[in-house]
C-alpha cells in the first residue's frame, strides 16, 4: 500500500491549446512532446487507513487550497477505479533548477497516477497510466514515457492517451530561458477556454496543429533536428497568435521572451541550427544540438544570468523507486 | 506648372493588412485611421520642359533607388492621366521628430499625389486625390483628409478611396513610442503578400477586420475613447498575429515593443485609459486622452529615453502653400 515514484517534466513541440471536454480532458488535438531530463517530480503515495482526508505535503509544504483540491479530485478518482475508499499520504519532491520556472503540472501529475494507481493496487498499462494522469493534467498524458511522446486526441476516455514514438537517441536537446514574469499569470485551463470561446483564428489553430502534427512525426522519424525545430517554432508562434486574437486578448511574452527569440532567429541567422518554443508563460524553450549548446549559452549570456539558462536533454519514462 | 502641400502622416486604427490587387492597389478590408498632427511631408512639383527625368531630391539628398523607382512609376501615372508628358522637378521634406522612427511613406505619397495633380492641372476632387494617393502607397489615400478617416475598400480604382467621417475635435491624442530596430524589416508591401499566401489565419483576420470596422465607426461617432481604444488595440493584435502564423512567420516586435505594451496595460490596471497600436515595425502608438500624458510619459520614460517620445495630436488633411 505503499509506491514512490519519479516522472520527468515534458515540453510540447506541436501544443495542445484548448479542450473538447473539460471533466475528462480530451484535447481538441493530438499534441507530441520531448520528455526532459533536467526536470523532474518525486512523488510517494501511502495509503493509510486511519486517515480522514488525503495529507498533501509538496516540497516540504502544505501546497495552495487550488492544488490542494485538484489532488485530492485525482485521488477521488483513483479511490473510485480501485474500490479502496482509503486516504493516502501524498508527499511530493519538485526537481526544477533555481528560476528555470519550469513548475510543470505535467511531471507533478505523471508521478502522481503511477504512484497512487500501485499504492492503490490497480495495476495499469503503461496507455492505462496515460489516460489516467491526462485526468489530473492534460499535458500529464505526456510524460508517462520517455523521449518523443504523442498524444493521440482520441474520441474518449479510452482513446485519448499518450505513447512513445521515438526514445530520442539521437543529437537533441533543450535550453531553457527563464524570463522574469512580468505580470500575473492567466492558468492554462483558463487561457485554453478563453481562446476556444473567442478567438476567430481558433478553428484554423485546430487544423494548422493537426497538420503539423503530422508533419512534425515523420521529422521525428527522420532525426531531423532542422525540421523539428522549424516546425515547433511556426507551431508554437501560431498557438500564440491564436490566443493573441482573443477577445480579451491573451500574451504571455515579456520583453525577455522577445529578446530570447530574437537571439535564436540572429544565430540561426549565424548559421547555428537551433529554434525555440514557448507555452503559456514568458519561458523560452530552445531547441538544439550538443555541440551548439556553449555558443547559444555564451551568447545568451550577454541578455540573461547564467541561473536563468538551463540545459537539458531528453529524459526517460516514469520510474518506481524503493523510496526517496 | 507649380504647386507645394503639406500632407500628414496617418496611423490606422483598424489596420490594412493585405491587398485584392497588386496593381492598383486595392485592399482586402477596409481601414479606419487617425491623421496625425506631429508628422508630416512638404513635397513641392515643379513642371519643367527641359529636363529628361524627374529630377527628385528628398530631405537634401537623392533618395534611394526603389524610392525614385516608385516616385517615377507614380509621376508616369500623372503624365498619363493629364496629358503633359513633361517631367518634373520634385523637392520633399519630410518632418518627423528625432528618432521617432515614423518616416512613413502615408504622407508622402498623399503630398506627391496633391502637389503632382495640381502642378499637371488635374483639378481632382478629394476622393479623386484619395484614389490617386493610394496608386503611389496604400495608406496614402487616407492622408488626403484630415481626423478620422475611413478608406472603403471598393471593389475597382473608381470606388476605393478614403475620406473623413469625423474631424477627432475631440480629447484623443497619439503618444508614440519609438523602438530600437533589431532585425532588418521586412517590407509591408513583401509582409501583406506572405500574410495573404501563407498564414492559415488570414480568411478570418478578413472577417474579423470587416466586423472590427463597423464597431469602430460607431465608437468614433460617439467619441468613446474607451472603445475607440479597446478596438484598435484588439484589431493589432490580430494583424500580428495573422503574420506572426504566416509561413515563415512574420514578426516585427522587438523586446522594447513588449515593455511598451505592458506597460500600457499596468497603467490601464491602475485606472488610465490608454490602449496601443502597433503597424509593421516596432514602435508603439497609444492612443489617450490629453490629461493624462504627463502620467503616461513619466512612466514611459523609466523604460524609454526622453527622445523616443512624441505626443501629436489629430492632424489636418493636405493644404496647398505658396512655397516652403
Amino acid at each position: 500500500m505503499f509506491a514512490a515514484v519519479r516522472a520527468h517534466t515534458n515540453i510540447a513541440l506541436v501544443k495542445y491549446w484548448g479542450k473538447k471536454n473539460e471533466a475528462l480532458i480530451l484535447p481538441m488535438t493530438g499534441s507530441l512532446s520531448l520528455t526532459l531530463d533536467a526536470f523532474f517530480t518525486d512523488t510517494r503515495v501511502a495509503v493509510a487507513k486511519d486517515l480522514t482526508e488525503d495529507e498533501i505535503v509538496m516540497d516540504g509544504k502544505r501546497p495552495d487550497d487550488r492544488s490542494i483540491d485538484k489532488i485530492r479530485r485525482f485521488m477521488d478518482l483513483v479511490r473510485e477505479k480501485s474500490g479502496n475508499p482509503a486516504y493516502a499520504r501524498i508527499r511530493t519532491e519538485n526537481h526544477v533548477p533555481v528560476a528555470s520556472g519550469l513548475a510543470s503540472s505535467a511531471s507533478g501529475f505523471a508521478a502522481l497516477a503511477a504512484a497512487a494507481s500501485k499504492a492503490y493496487r490497480l495495476d495499469l498499462s503503461a496507455p492505462a497510466l496515460s489516460r489516467l494522469a491526462r485526468r489530473g493534467s492534460g499535458s500529464a498524458s505526456r510524460s508517462i514515457d520517455g523521449g518523443f511522446v504523442v498524444w493521440h486526441k482520441g474520441h474518449d476516455d479510452a482513446s485519448s492517451y499518450a505513447e512513445q514514438i521515438d526514445p530520442a537517441d539521437w543529437d537533441i536537446q533543450m535550453i531553457i530561458v527563464a524570463v522574469d514574469r512580468q505580470r500575473k499569470k492567466i492558468s492554462s485551463r483558463e487561457g485554453m477556454r478563453r481562446t476556444v470561446a473567442t478567438s476567430p483564428y481558433y478553428p484554423a489553430w485546430v487544423d494548422a496543429a493537426e497538420s503539423d502534427l503530422l508533419k512534425m512525426e515523420q521529422a521525428v522519424h527522420r532525426h531531423s533536428l532542422e525540421d523539428v525545430g522549424r516546425i515547433a517554432e511556426a507551431n508554437a508562434l501560431k498557438m500564440h497568435a491564436a490566443m493573441l486574437a482573443a477577445d480579451p486578448p491573451l500574451c504571455y511574452w515579456e520583453a525577455g521572451t522577445m529578446t530570447a527569440m530574437q537571439r535564436v532567429w540572429a544565430l540561426r541567422n549565424d548559421g547555428v541550427p537551433c529554434f525555440f518554443t514557448i507555452d503559456a508563460g514568458p519561458n523560452v524553450k530552445i531547441i538544439c544540438r550538443k555541440k551548439d549548446t556553449d555558443r547559444i549559452v555564451s551568447d545568451l549570456s550577454d541578455y540573461f544570468s547564467a541561473g536563468a539558462l538551463t540545459v537539458s536533454g531528453p529524459g526517460s519514462g516514469i520510474r518506481f523507486r524503493e523510496h526517496f
